[in-house]
């Protein structure tokens, strides 16, 4: 069993679950992967980034499907097999490649993007879910996002359901279930550090209780 | 702030939920809640324990609902004006007095029975889901249960199920779900005791945020 640990990490809007990633990535020091992802994605592929930022997160709709097969036989997407595949779904291949790519170098945190999903079968991640109640999500985006307080409800519980249908959608498990993660949080009750130091502390019992396995 | 805190563990079948919480009230040296409910009940109420125990974890269903509406008007419900409620409905709320009376009395673990909705209002409460992949629960139900291999996923399946709809009929929010709990353990990745650990770290974390407040 190797030393490292990929984080993966899912989180509402608004929760503070990028920083919470970040927080742990900066304390581990162990890359940090967010959008990121897109850049290093578009440079492998060749594509515009512009067109996987536009596709981020997001599902393919089945009318976009219906206009998009066979129509963008992509560079990129026909080396997976995928040139009569919709535009999105060529596109999350190809991040997927960069995101398994990354895991193979080692320790890494990576924020959404169906990572825990794309890298199941890897015996050394760890995956995470940080949420929080409307209140203090609303509280964070209206402090740190600078959103309209009248509007931060909306666009927070919004921003989920998109996430939640690329989830959906690419993966057989369902975003915000706890059965989906090893992990989840409530960063109103801990605090950004105090999600940091629970996540180490979990990472640490489970590499224990592998080693010795179960008593009970 | 009381320095007492209340634990509620919800639990899908097979995963050890219920062990964990045992072996944390033993730990921590507070009492343990789970059957026992059931029994105090109906010691409270008068009413017999037969009752409660086919009542428990139970939604009402909408046909019992039509069947029983206005034909069981229990001395224990009228208490709560609920002589017109279904006797499922009624039942439930006689445990959610018993359940509120005994959080009142200090620190214990709760198992189950919509305890962290029923508690909802409490600043001291800490709520907690455990659950497993089916394949752990299997092994489990298996070894400790004594269930038949070839009908143990599905008895946990379907435990699950009758758990979610108990769950879902009482409350608001939606069982199994991240954003239900503050917290959310995969004991198939901690063990037993692990999860035990997980917990009292994460209690001490919060609390410790609690008196300090947030830094971000």
């Amino acid at each position: 069993m190797s030393e490292g640990t990929v984080y993966t990490i899912g989180r509402q809007y608004g929760s503070g679950g990028r920083y919470v990633g970040r927080k742990l990535a900066d304390k581990l020091g162990i890359p940090f992967y967010d959008k990121e992802l897109v850049a290093m994605a578009a440079k492998e592929s060749g594509l515009s980034e512009a067109l996987f930022q536009n596709a981020d997160e997001k599902a393919s709709s089945s009318l976009f499907y219906s206009l998009a097969v066979g129509s963008y036989p992509l560079t990129g997407g026909a080396a997976f097999g995928a040139a009569e595949m919709p535009l999105n779904d060529q596109l999350f291949l190809i991040v997927s490649q960069t995101i398994k790519k990354l895991a193979d170098e080692g320790s890494c945190v990576i924020i959404g993007r169906c990572a825990d999903y794309i890298l199941r079968e890897r015996k050394d991640m760890l995956s995470v879910f940080i949420h929080a109640p409307i209140e203090a999500r609303v509280e964070r985006a209206v402090k740190y996002y600078k959103l309209e307080g009248s509007k931060a409800a909306e666009i927070c519980l919004r921003n989920d359901k998109k996430r939640a249908n690329f989830y959906n959608y690419y993966s057989d498990k369902k975003w915000g279930m706890c059965r989906t993660y090893d992990l989840s949080l409530d960063s109103s009750k801990l605090g950004i550090d105090g999600c940091v130091d629970q996540i180490i502390s979990f990472e640490k019992t489970w590499k224990g209780y592998l080693e010795k396995g179960p008593s009970d």
